[in-house]
């Protein structure tokens, strides 16, 4: 394949250099490790603590991009491996970058396939060079090598590209974990060295399982290969929650102070603010919004399941502070949408809690801020444990 | 069941005799039978010539409320056989009536279960009395009488019901035809004496199958009758259009010409501007929104079938003139949300059929005020037999 058939036009902001990615640490919160911060991107700045919605196939499913925007999400996420299967990153260049194809002018952050292969694809098999599995859309084998995989992120012209890394189910043999960390390292390299775009920031990513030690060495070994940004991967992935708080208190630390850090795949409201009390800035999950497709709803007292018989003559709104197209209507008429399967459920709800995500996330920041993290930690927590 | 358990508090504009519906000839075109006029309601105005977007489920499906709003429609249609069965008319009265359930604060007009008992019930039975029939979804058995169908619709506080008529297969024999054509006769004036909400308008249903003579002297009869305005049903029941089209010369003259005259379930958009020059003021039809879901958007140059392959690395707009969220966007974005089964694809084809459909009403009045209703006809015509 032509490589970077029709790149889109590189917008005004595009620096030739990426000093423009320049996190900032604004303040740093006295009781705990949370940190309120900021990084910059060709298409705009993103405060953080930030969390992404997920835009896997080029849409947020269930949201008109302004709807999107309406939640207050800075900055949003793509799939590699999905995009580059259907309609196919060439297209995706051709057709002016991901930005351009969806309609979002904002940040975007691509992911590097590796957890899809993980999670999605059939009869994989990892080499030293890449990864060869078959489409779960259409059977046919797909290579994706680390270089592959920044060439089809560069394609879609993403802001920030994630470099692509081997998951290992857990749990899973040591010499397997070892084996899979140091693969990732190699590859993250392999990554680094592939880039052709001044305008997209590239972010490594440590594994290592369940094992701190492992963790720790990651971190340091990706720390001095000086990325922009660095996540933490291969978690959320069946571990019990406290197993992954774990893994963040051995890891945070040992990560560069001065990079950002971004927890992938999770997560629950609760994991968020354990992800950054521990120091985590950045995050994205499924959760708003498959829960929201399947009538599952977050709210300061918990979850709601809107199928619940209960609210069959339910007249009190699903939460007064939600977004105005779904505070002034009743838990009854919501829930008549999903036992109706009408559309208009899933979009609701899905939009009720991506916001609801989003304002999660302004909260924090604020409190941060204020070095009040501690309470108001205590208070969602309180709060969520209560029971919708 | 209770009558009317809880009957949502009359709005203010309500008034105690039904004069408040008014309909008002504003202007008759030259040298066609359109006309430009407007009715009342207590939740506001509608100008004529209009089409209602059909909200079956308590949704317009696929569009959030506000989105609905901004296509500029400004009266919508609820169905009585669907609301009665799921959720039921008594939780919809109990939540304050359809208005306030579904969030619209605009009009809304019911239609009776007449066209749902014939093309969705299983095992129906009309006797004079009532239709039985078992319901879609779980089989149990409803009753359905003249009488039913006014509570019914009291119970969702539309602003214009319908009332129950009797609808048959075409072709069909001439004797099963008027018997059909006499019940809705029979049945309308049993409506009519139900009423006991007067902030609600009814409209009677004109039958007779493809029978001129019997067109019009349902006409004449149900005229006699002095309904606040008058529907023409039965058609586009799978007939060819020009066999509409012969119903409606028929029909519309021997109609009140101070009353405003509804084609129901119709239709293309040929078949709208071939209604409004016959004297139609009022439409309903699934079509842009169930095409929206397929894929099918309907342009000045005809439909666009978006599936199509050609589609696949198509830059250009959908229709430049379409709404915001959906005129930034490319074909080849707009097919990829179809092939990739994403929710946004129904989404904003809906809303851009929808739109479209308020954008073709809007122009019609404003031609008929200006006397150009005929070179406005041969225009759009020309332009949809063009090819999309």
């Amino acid at each position: 394949m032509e490589r970077r058939a029709a790149l889109e036009e590189k917008p005004a902001t595009t620096c030739q250099s990426k000093d423009w990615f320049q996190y900032q640490l604004k303040h740093q919160d006295k009781t705990t490790a949370a940190r309120r911060g900021q990084f910059n991107t060709p298409h705009g700045a993103v405060q953080t603590p930030a969390f992404m919605p997920v835009g896997t196939q080029g849409t947020v499913k269930g949201l008109e991009i302004g709807m999107v925007r309406q939640t207050g999400a800075e900055m949003i996420l793509g799939n590699t491996y999905h995009l580059s299967l259907r309609p196919g990153d060439d297209i995706v260049a051709e057709l002016g970058g991901l930005h351009k194809f969806m309609g979002w002018d904002g940040p975007i952050l691509t992911d590097s396939g590796g957890f899809q292969i993980f999670s999605l694809a059939q009869m994989r098999k990892i080499t030293e060079k890449e990864a060869i599995f078959q489409s779960h859309i259409d059977g046919r084998k797909i290579h994706l090598s680390p270089e592959r995989s920044i060439e089809i992120q560069e394609n879609l012209g993403s802001d920030i590209a994630m470099v692509l890394d081997h998951v290992v189910e857990l749990p899973n043999k040591p010499q397997v974990i070892r084996e899979a960390m140091d693969r990732s390292i190699r590859w993250a390299q392999r990554c680094q060295a592939a880039a052709a775009r001044n305008d997209q920031a590239q972010f490594a990513i440590v594994q290592g399982g369940l094992d701190e030690k492992l963790r720790v060495e990651c971190a340091e070994r990706l720390g001095a290969l000086n990325f922009p940004g660095y996540a933490i991967g291969g978690l959320s992935v069946g571990e019990p929650p406290p197993e992954m708080y774990r893994i963040l208190d051995a890891t945070c630390p040992a990560l560069p102070a001065d990079k950002p850090r971004y927890l992938m795949g999770v997560g629950r409201p609760e994991d968020l603010l354990e992800g950054i009390r521990r120091g985590v800035d950045l995050f994205d999950c499924v959760m708003p919004t498959r829960n929201g497709r399947n009538a599952l709803a977050f709210t300061d007292e918990g979850t709601v399941r809107l199928r619940n018989a209960k609210y069959q003559r339910d007249p009190a709104p699903l939460d007064p502070k939600s977004v105005p197209q779904v505070a002034g209507l009743s838990r009854a008429y919501l829930r008549h949408l999903f036992m109706a399967k009408e559309m208009l459920g899933p979009i609701l709800l899905t939009l009720h809690n991506v916001a609801y995500y989003q304002r999660l996330m302004r909260e924090a920041r604020q409190v941060i801020e204020e070095d009040r993290f501690e309470a108001f930690y205590e208070e969602k927590m309180r709060g969520w444990a209560s029971g919708g």
